[in-house]
């Protein structure tokens, strides 16, 4: 049993998985804990940019990454970085270890809290980038368990999410905090009761502005971290 | 140019490094930041207890690790853990990458601060496993710099050290804290004007804190990352 973190996107994300990885498990000791080994290499062209058809595609880095932790007998395959989900299905073919998909292990989360708050699921505010809105993968899996996405509209996308997420790309937490916390304030004001953090530069961010709105959140990067502790936990080594 | 991390000793401590390198290094977009894969596989012996005489030795997974590493053709490998230095000639002779010593990149640190500042290198307190201390690497760096090093005495060892220590590997960052603290204000107590931390525990539980002995401190963690991010500036691809 080993995790391989295809990371890098950006890299901080990476680091932040691998810091909610440690915190979900329950360990007395080192060696209690998951054994992981993370591909931190940040030199891979901008998803959001190859998407947008303004720059080229991360494929052949992100299959590179995935043929190197693979060389290393990993056993699972987890990506911190919702947009680069978009080449999931090439990169799992082209992979021995299979991949943890970031919005199932999401809505495993989201499905958990709803059953024990028996609460219905209503209206969830969806933070993610172009790319990811488009694709679909949080809209659908909401929509199978009854509820309604609320997203961005352009206008929030370009004055908000996109300076922010760049932001956390140079380092700049707090600046791209307050950028995330408005985008949230907006969803919540137009009804959304959760919201789903589905891009991995958004925690940090709201952490580090010390969000309110992180109360309402499902966070993607922690529900990923929670699936690579359950496979730990079901392996014969912990 | 990738920088191979040898971690695991423990999770908390590598991921700490990752942190502090990606604080480290100026970059304006994700493509900037360090390339970095991280072995952070805990299920190494534990290395306190193989220099006590009461655990096996840690080197064949150490050697292990170093040899993953290598075959991802890392350019240089660093290990967040002082006391594994006990074992760095066996694994630098085993290793096709050069690897970085703590212990110089913490001296390079110190240096340039002495100069900066213009003033003598007088008394440090250091803060360190008994593997550590017995070792000599630090003192006898800071000797040769014309410091004295005071160390922790076996009573502060057993009473602060080691239980605060082994609480951050448990995940319990504010105890850790609370007692490495403690033991920074006996050595500053004793006349330490500066205080190195040089078990990379030791920095996120006095952060965890806000210990006020952290403006003292030269954290080695810290000057690691600086030479990671100097091995970047110096290579071609940065």
């Amino acid at each position: 049993m080993l995790i391989g973190v295809l990371g890098g996107m950006g890299p901080l994300a990476t680091v932040d998985l691998l810091q909610k990885i440690i915190e979900e498990t329950p360990a007395a000791r080192d060696q209690d804990h998951v054994p992981v080994v993370a591909w931190n290499v940040p030199q891979i062209p901008d998803r959001q940019r190859a998407l947008a058809g303004t720059g080229e595609s991360p494929l052949p880095a992100l299959l590179a990454a995935v043929s190197q932790l693979n060389r290393l007998s990993v056993s699972h395959i987890v990506i911190p970085c919702n947009t680069a989900h978009h080449w999931f299905d090439d990169l799992a073919a082209a992979s021995a270890a299979p991949l943890i998909h970031i919005a199932d292990a999401t809505l495993a989360c989201v499905k958990s809290v709803v059953k024990n708050q028996g609460t219905e699921l209503q209206k969830i505010g969806l933070i993610a980038t172009h790319g990811t809105l488009a694709a679909g993968w949080y809209q659908q899996r909401f929509a199978a368990l009854g509820g309604e996405t609320l997203v961005p509209d352009e206008q929030e996308m370009t004055t908000f999410f996109v300076p922010g997420c760049y932001a956390v790309k140079r380092g700049e937490l707090h600046q791209g905090g307050l950028l995330l916390d408005r985008l949230a304030q907006r969803l919540v004001d137009r009804g959304a009761q959760w919201l789903v953090l589905a891009c991995t530069e958004v925690p940090p961010a709201l952490t580090a502005v010390n969000s309110p709105y992180l109360d309402i959140s499902f966070d993607a990067t922690r529900a990923l971290a929670q699936a690579c502790v359950q496979e730990w936990q079901r392996s014969d080594n912990a």
